[in-house]
């Protein structure tokens, strides 16, 4: 799979909808049939690969993830989820094991959201985060639609794009963070999803030349922007350890080295997985710009980007991980996601959980991002056992 | 004069070497004539109009400034200088007063220097700063040539570009500042130029994603930054009134809003008039920059991308101009640059002051620079005054 938008320095470059994608797409359709399934597209290209089982009512035990990649993506970003599925399958038929509930993998469209935007689009739209329409209008930059290069590439399936009943929902994924490294353990059991909101903090002062203007009379808009991001980190740190805060970019205007600026507008991005915590931490920081600013006389104004709400995930199945990584001898934690992924969808209509394995130094969305062939088969392992469990 | 390169919003557009820059030195010359002054150009165009003394060999008294203006200039900065000393040259005539000593008015080649960088290039040939062949070689963004857009405008002189011996150099200028504005004071007496320093500090940490990495393990340059953007005003409030800092512009890369940032570039301006205080405000700084490096893993490194020496004015002349000030009636408080002034350059070759008047809001560099008649009339009387004792 990682051949088909292979990037010189060892990464991947496969991005939705594209010829590449497309490619992928189709070995994984002839893989998936070579091991039996049969396959339904729905109306967002995601696509399903169905081993049945005895019971023909049962709802299905899924593994699910994504073929697409970012631009300079690696080689097990969402992929290690989906191939992990599929080894599931394979096993499965080798030794012969017949299941009461249907046994599917899914492939998400779309969840990279790096050409299409938003993120995450195929799941969405089963979960009815977004409607069909409003993916099939999404264009790319190119003013490509959605739809169109969904039709284009012959993945645009007629299953209507809405939850079954599922029994369960499992993602095998490469950590994208630390901790498993750090901490020496092999598989996390993933227990929710960090909620995460985006903000825009625009601080207005008044411009003038660097020379003249004694400090004192001065409206420096980093007069109250320094205070607050100190103050973001330190909300973070007292709402730990899961608390975090990124200052991913800061505009200056008009950014002459001989100005004191205008405007000041700083990006940040809260995240904690309780999501009563996270409210108290967006209220901490919209507290600290209105006190901040009203104490510099800067007119400071907060705009919400984004907001991603935290995502539980179900219990029971978490347990059914860490008892089948115990079970199997490897050394596990509970851990929660720090990115989102579609899972965060999934869990809206399916019980789900996901199956963390680590990554070398935490590294993901980057062509070096790599990982152990050890630890992904302790995870794919991890993932048979969990899904032989709902599915038996 | 402000007719020519006028904006439609009330400023002036008359970059040096010109057409427009032409017609403006054209004028001068033409005035400067009328009011029965030799004319001499140097050779990178800086215009002397002398008015003759009784005696031959006594050093000329020299008002003197510049008539370029910034893309969106006003029609203070600068011409106001040329213009009051003209002004005194006229009521000399009109009461038919005798001095002893020549008195002339200087206009400065490039002061502004949004065309041709650095500023400040006519004196600063003058003065040895830079020599006539760098002078000739600059060019601007177009790729033209200072001596050849000079040679074309008729203005590459044949005076040698060096110091003559100059009894005084006053150079009348609006504050381009808030003090005498807010004070309410007309007259500022000029004791020397702000010394200032331009650095850029990088610092360099990890980027990663903004969910995923706690934030114990993370290594954003931000953890550095923050605090030396901090410590850096502090440095100024402490070293008050005079100490200056401003953060003009910030560089954030990747700059994206759900990544830690792998480089965070912060573009720091230090000033202080006295030159051992900014020394110390510069050495406060590399070491809050090296503590705050230390402290949190982050690679820290500071270039100086520019210094302008701490100017000392001279003492007898700041004299002159306040006692000037008192016999006229006109409030008067000793004061400080925060701006390069032709008067940096001057004041290395000959007794040099500047006489300031307030200007609306502190603004300049700006279209909607104002000052009220009365108080550029009252600096232009200081500035007969103080050139008449110089030149009786």
């Amino acid at each position: 799979m990682a051949r088909i938008g292979a990037t010189s320095a060892g990464g991947c470059n496969r991005q939705a909808l594209t010829d590449l994608d497309r490619q992928g797409r189709d070995l994984f359709v002839r893989w998936a049939r070579e091991a039996g399934c049969t396959i339904e597209i729905d109306e967002v290209g995601n696509i399903f690969a169905q081993r049945p089982g005895t019971d023909r009512d049962a709802p299905a035990v899924l593994a699910g993830s994504h073929l697409d990649t970012q631009a300079t993506g690696g080689k097990y970003d969402g992929v290690y989820g989906v191939l992990a599925g599929l080894e599931v399958l394979r096993v499965l038929n080798e030794n012969a094991v017949v299941t009461r509930a249907p046994v599917e993998v899914a492939v998400w469209t779309n969840e990279e959201g790096c050409r299409f935007a938003p993120a995450m689009l195929g799941s969405g739209v089963v979960s009815s985060t977004y409607t069909r329409d409003f993916a099939y209008a999404v264009e790319d930059k190119a003013g490509l639609r959605f739809r169109d290069e969904l039709e284009r590439i012959g993945y645009l399936g007629s299953r209507p794009a809405a939850p079954r009943p599922y029994a369960a929902m499992f993602e095998a994924h490469i950590e994208q963070g630390p901790i498993l490294e750090k901490e020496g353990l092999t598989i996390g059991a993933v227990t929710g999803i960090q909620g995460a909101y985006w903000f825009d903090i625009t601080f207005e002062g008044l411009s003038c030349h660097a020379g003249p203007t004694p400090m004192e009379m001065r409206r420096d808009p980093w007069s109250a922007a320094v205070p607050v991001m100190a103050g973001a980190f330190a909300l973070a740190r007292a709402n730990g350890p899961w608390g975090r805060a990124t200052i991913g970019d800061v505009r200056v205007e008009p950014g002459s080295r001989n100005t004191v600026p205008a405007r000041v507008v700083v990006s940040i991005d809260i995240r904690h997985p309780d999501a009563a915590t996270l409210e108290t931490m967006v209220a901490g920081l919209h507290a600290l710009v209105e006190r901040e600013c009203a104490a510099h006389g800067i007119f400071g104004q907060t705009a919400q980007v984004w907001h991603m709400p935290a995502t539980a995930f179900d219990a029971r199945l978490v347990e059914r991980v860490v008892s089948a990584a115990r079970r199997l001898g490897h050394s596990c934690m509970e851990i929660v996601s720090g990115a989102g992924h579609d899972s965060l969808h999934t869990a809206q209509f399916a019980p789900t959980t996901m199956i963390f394995v680590p990554c070398a130094g935490g590294l993901s969305h980057n062509e070096a991002e790599a990982a152990t062939a050890a630890d992904l088969a302790a995870g794919a392992d991890v993932l048979l056992h969990a899904m032989l469990e709902e599915a038996a």
